[in-house]
Order: structure tokens, then C-alpha cells, then sequence
């Protein structure tokens, strides 16, 4: 039955799968070219029935692998058989309450994931632990590297001067708020929901002798008080959820002094609306949604917020991801003694599967550049790109 | 009445008033600072009863005069007296009917514009032509140097090759479509539905040499058949109308070809949807709509398109009307002894009104980078604001 399914569906690149009954049987043509070894017969139905949702459960359980890659063999299957989540109107009101994240939802939501221990992200993530998709000016630079230029675009798009106040609105371990205070004389507040990620962020600014100028909080956005020059939130809009949008952007707006500047990044769906993975929403982020660009521009619009740049992040998200999966593989030992193979069978599918979504485009990163008022922005978006960047304000710290 | 309304509503800026009675007030402070003489009395209850249609009206009969300037009048007045035009149920019915543009009515709107002597255009365009917002890298730079610049930004954002076929909807006097065959060797088709534009357009293609590699066609985008490599359309979105947006970049998705890459530059409106002032669409734009982004996104995500880069940009328009309305003025006599001074009055209202609404940052241009796919697409932004331009594709010309 899955011979019947795969032989008319894979029609770009070329899967090989060995079944369970000793079988080998090869389907498509050309690259890319993956491979799938089902060793648990019982599985087959299930993958049928719902695909999306038992690929991930499946491989927890160890039913089959991918020995020339788990993320290869997803982008395979994902490239001829796409997920089925255009949103009619019964999945329009589904989407509603997977999404529907209150305060105490939030806290829970955000628990569930970034409360894990320190230990586990430490495996996989570069040395300032920035948990968000890093910005490779070419696909071989290291990761390293990769996350500094990530810091560095968004402080130059951030216009960020000396003395001003920034907001960092889901601060993560901190990487990105201790970056731009050594960067730029400024005071950054960061806030986050995870008693865990707070604990880790305040430690690493004292240790960094920054606790003067930045401070990390364990609140909500929608309870933060404040007036900053420049608002900045990196991989947190994942987790508003749609019905939460236009709070979410009074909010920015409301925090927004005069003048005041904000960028938001976000993992976003290049073709319109859809709705969240199962295993994900299940497994790795309850209460996550990745929106398309029309999704999100009403809610921006009718905050009273302007528009002033989109960037479209293409690819740096599947070339962080690699990276990731890279470092947590070599390691991988460790995370099968802390928890146990399962875990680790979660985590290596959670990284792979959303690899195979950037890889074939599906999945993109938003860089979208708010404003009160358009008055005082830079004509060109020259001066973001102009080699030798002199970190702006350094100069008025000397 | 209308001094009561002036005193309450006039905060920013400052307005001096000179009334039919020979009185003289002054209301609010500071920059910019707008004068306003009003000489016949008839005008007032008009101006009051519907501003943004009889300001243009009124003008256009010589009932008032703007000293020292007319954009900046109308620039002082617009950042006070916002344009009530958030689409309500029934203005959205209205909205739909206004923007009607069917084949038939689009070569009526295009005719009333369009079709008006080139002699009027020459009076205040570039050479070449270019009739929409050129590209200012500094605010001083001479009009000629800002347009081509829009050209090479454009060319560099469509990653333009020698040997593509290149369609441009909406190609006016032809200035873009003659820059990228000069630059790159490439086959440039341009389409328009002004009989005018297509006989200056097709006579300027044969004088420059380039009739073998540049052809104009007097067809609408909905009739126009083949595949292409780059499609690019420049000030023409604005005269598609909301209820053909589907249509449109269907249009674009089916005559792209694999691999194809599209720019939309239009001019779009900040803050959310709205309507069309009833004076432009009465004397100058009938059928005309300037949309938010917000109401184009759906559109392209429905067609299949991948947006893959949005700039915005913020007061080239501004620049680029100031020095249109400079050199009209240079040359409005010679518009008064070949139409009259109404007309005259009306263009310069005209060029007066989009100038304010950019100053204030209503209006902006949108660049909308379109593809079928995101594979293949440069990883930043890098490229196009390098130094030293050389015209991509030129090296394998020599």
C-alpha cells in the first residue's frame, strides 16, 4: 500500500526504501537522494493514515531510520507529498484554539520547550546560545560566525545608538541583548517567560560585568511596562499565536517612544496560511504558529505601526539547522544517558524535520523593520550592507 | 466656520490664513509653515462641507493661491486634517465599483491620463521618461541620476542576464524597457494600453537601434500571452484595481517561466487600507487605488508567487514630484497657451497632492520582489548595494 502511495507520488529526486518484508524498491529520479529503512511493519499503516503526524512518532519509537539522513529523507518525501494545511473554515476555528495562548497558556507553552535543561542546548547551539536562525553572508561561514553577522544586521537595522533603550522581547539565554549592550552604550531590558532561560541570562550579564546595562525579567509582553527607543523580538512571534496579533503589536507600539524603532523576526510560511505540524504542536511547540505575510500585516496596520522593510531570510534557517543537528549528533551519546533514547530520537526529528521545511523553501525567516513614523529612516538600505562595519556608537564611547 | 475649524485642528505646524475679508490668522506653530489665500468667499462652505474633493476644485477655479507653495500647504493641512478614508462596509462596496477595471474601462482610465499629448509629459519628466518614482540615494542628486539609479536597482534586483526575455507591463514611454537592453542583452517586451505611449515608445526603440531587441505592444496584461524570465511592472499596479489583484498575479505566476523572478513596484499606502481621493479620481486617475500591503499579500500567495523581498521606500517619490512640480512650473506657460490655466491649475494641484501625501509619509512605493520558487535566490541583500554597478550580463556581451 505504501509501495502504490510512494510510486505515484515521488516524482522529484529519488527515494530508495527498504520495507520491512526485506523488499528494496526504488522511486524518482535524480537528486536529492535519500534513503528509508521501515523495520517495524506496524508502522506502515499508521504512516498512511496521517502521515504528518506519525513520521515523527514513528521514528520516537524506532520504527524505521534514514542512514543517509533524517532531514534528506524528509525534504524527499515533503518536495511530492505536501502537507494538506490550507485552512478551510473547520480548520480556521482549530487553529484558533491551538493558538489561543493566554498568560497562564503562554507559561506553560514556553515551560514545555525552553525549560529543559541548559545542558541540552549547550549541545547543539553555538557559544552565546542564540536559539534563532543566524545570518550566513556565504553558506560555508561558521555557525559562530553566522550568529555574530545575525547580531550585527539587526543592531545596523536597529539604527542603535548610544544611549538609547532596547526592549529585547523573548530574550532567550540573553545572547542577543549582551551582544548589542558590548556592542553599542545602550540599556537593554530582556524579557522572557522561562524561569530557566532567566536564571541562565541574568548570570551570563553579571558575568560579563553588564549587569549595569542590562537587565532580564521573567514577565509577559502583555504585562511589561515601559517606553523604548528600539524594540527588537527574534524567534519569540512563533509563539503569540493569531488570535494575540493585535495585541501583540499594540503592545510594540505602545512600548515605541516617538521616533522609536522595532524589528521583528519571525519563521514564517512563504505560501500563505497554513496551520502547524501535528508531531510539532504535539512534541516541540504547543501553542506555535509560523504565519504567511498576509497574516501578519493587518495586525500591523491597524496597531498604528508602519511598515518600513521585509527582508525574506531564505535559506539561513536549513544551514543553521544542519549545524545544529551536526553538533547535537556528535554529542548525541550524552543526550541518550540524560534522558533516553526516545528524547533523542524526539529532538534529532524535531531538527531535521524543520531543516527539510527551510530546505525546500516552505518555511522562511521574516525580517520585518517597524516604525511609528516613517520620517527619519535612512533613504537607501545601503548603509546595512557597506563593508567595515564600524559598530554605530562605538565611536561616540571612545 | 472655517477659522474655528483651522484653530481646533491645526497642531502641527503653522498655517497663515488670509481671508476674503482682508482679515489675516494664524493658527499653530513652528515648521512647516504654509500660507493660504483665500480670495473668494463662495469656496469656504465648500471647502467645509467636503475638503478632499473641493480643495482641487476650488483650486482649479482660482479661488485660492498657496504663496509659498502649494505642497506645503497641502502638506501642513494633510498632517492635521487626516483624510477620513478607513473603508467602512459601504465604502468597501464603494471601493469595489471605483476600481471596476474591467478591459474596456482600463483603456477609458488609461486614454483620460495617459493619452495626453507626450509634449505635456516632456514639460516636467526626465529625458527618458520615466514617469514614476525615481531612486535617490541622496536627496540632491539631479532627477536624470536618481531614474537611472531606479533603473539599476530594479535591474540588479531582477539578477538580470544576457540572453533573458524580460516582459514589462505597463512600460509608459518605454525609458525602463530601452535601460535594461542598453545595459544587459537581453529581449525586453513592454506592454501598455495608451496609444500614445506605444507610438513615442516604438519610435524611440527604432532611433536608439534597439527595435530588433525591444518590442511594444498596445495589448492589457489580461491579453498578453507568453513565457518570460523577468517580468517587471513600474507605476502600473496602481491601476489594476483590488477586485483584479488574483488576476493579476496569476497573470504574473502563468507567464513566468521555471526559474523566474518578478518585481512589482507600485505605489502603495502606509497605514492600511483606505480609499482613493475623490479629486484624483475624478480629474486624474479614474479607477485608480493605491492598496496597503495588507491587500496585496493575499493575492500573491493565492497565485502561487513567493514574495522574496519587500522594500519600502519612503520619500524618493517625494524628491522625485518636488522636481516634476519645479520644472512644470518653469515651463506653465506654455501648458497655459496649449490647454489653459485651468489645466494648468489642476496639474499642479496635482503634482501638489501626491508630493504632500509622501512628505507625510501616507503614501510610499512598494518593491515587491516576486518569485516561482526561492531556490536560486542570492542569500542577502549584498549584491545590490555593492559599488561599482557593472551591468550584470555585460561582460558576456564583449
Amino acid at each position: 500500500m505504501l509501495d502504490k502511495v510512494l510510486a505515484e507520488a515521488i516524482k522529484t529526486g529519488r527515494l530508495t526504501v527498504h520495507y520491512p518484508t526485506g523488499e528494496r524498491r526504488r522511486y524518482g529520479e535524480g537528486s536529492p537522494d535519500a534513503e528509508w529503512v521501515i523495520k517495524d511493519a506496524a508502522a506502515i499503516p499508521r504512516l498512511i493514515r496521517d502521515p504528518w503526524l506519525e513520521m515523527g512518532e514513528t521514528y520516537m519509537e524506532g520504527a524505521w531510520d534514514a542512514p543517509k539522513g533524517l532531514a534528506l529523507l524528509l525534504e524527499v518525501l515533503l518536495r511530492n507529498i505536501p502537507e494538506d494545511d490550507a485552512p478551510s473554515l473547520l480548520r480556521n476555528i482549530g487553529r484558533y484554539f491551538e493558538q489561543a495562548n493566554s498568560r497562564a497558556a503562554s507559561r506553560r507553552h514556553v515551560a514545555h520547550h525552553y525549560d529543559l535543561d541548559e545542558s541540552l542546548f549547550r549541545m547543539f547551539l553555538d557559544r552565546e546560545m542564540h536559539y534563532s536562525c543566524a545570518y550566513f553572508e556565504r553558506p560555508n561561514v561558521s555557525l559562530e560566525e553566522a550568529q555574530v553577522a545575525k547580531c550585527e544586521i539587526i543592531r545596523r537595522k536597529l539604527g542603535l545608538k548610544a544611549g538609547q533603550r532596547v526592549l529585547d522581547i523573548g530574550c532567550g539565554w540573553g545572547g542577543l541583548a549582551l551582544h548589542l549592550a558590548r556592542a553599542v552604550d545602550v540599556h537593554v531590558t530582556g524579557i522572557t517567560l522561562s524561569k530557566e532561560q532567566h536564571r541562565v541570562a541574568t548570570a551570563r550579564a553579571r558575568e560579563a560585568g553588564l549587569a549595569d546595562r542590562v537587565t532580564f525579567r521573567l514577565e509577559d509582553y502583555r504585562e511589561h511596562p515601559g517606553l523604548y527607543d528600539r524594540i527588537v523580538s527574534v524567534g519569540m512571534f512563533e509563539h503569540v499565536g493569531l488570535p494575540h496579533y493585535e495585541t501583540f503589536f499594540a503592545t510594540v507600539r505602545e512600548r515605541l517612544a516617538p521616533g522609536g524603532l522595532a524589528l521583528l523576526h519571525h519563521i514564517g510560511r512563504s505560501g500563505g496560511p497554513g496551520r502547524t505540524n501535528p508531531w510539532i504542536r504535539r512534541y516541540i511547540f504547543p501553542g506555535g504558529y509560523n504565519p504567511a505575510l498576509s497574516e501578519v500585516l493587518p495586525a500591523i496596520e491597524r496597531a498604528g505601526l508602519k511598515v518600513a522593510d521585509v527582508e525574506v531570510l531564505k535559506f539561513h534557517y536549513r544551514y543553521t539547522l544542519r549545524e545544529w543537528q551536526r553538533r547535537f549528533q556528535m554529542r548525541r551519546a550524552e543526550a541518550v544517558r540524560r534522558w533516553d533514547e526516545r528524547f533523542a530520537r524526539m529532538w534529532e526529528f524535531y531538527l531535521a524535520a524543520c531543516e527539510a521545511s527551510f530546505a525546500i523553501g516552505d518555511l522562511v525567516v521574516f525580517h520585518i523593520q517597524l516604525a511609528r513614523t516613517l520620517e527619519g529612516l535612512p533613504l537607501t538600505r545601503k548603509a546595512w550592507y557597506a563593508e567595515n562595519p564600524e559598530p554605530a556608537g562605538l565611536a561616540e564611547r571612545i
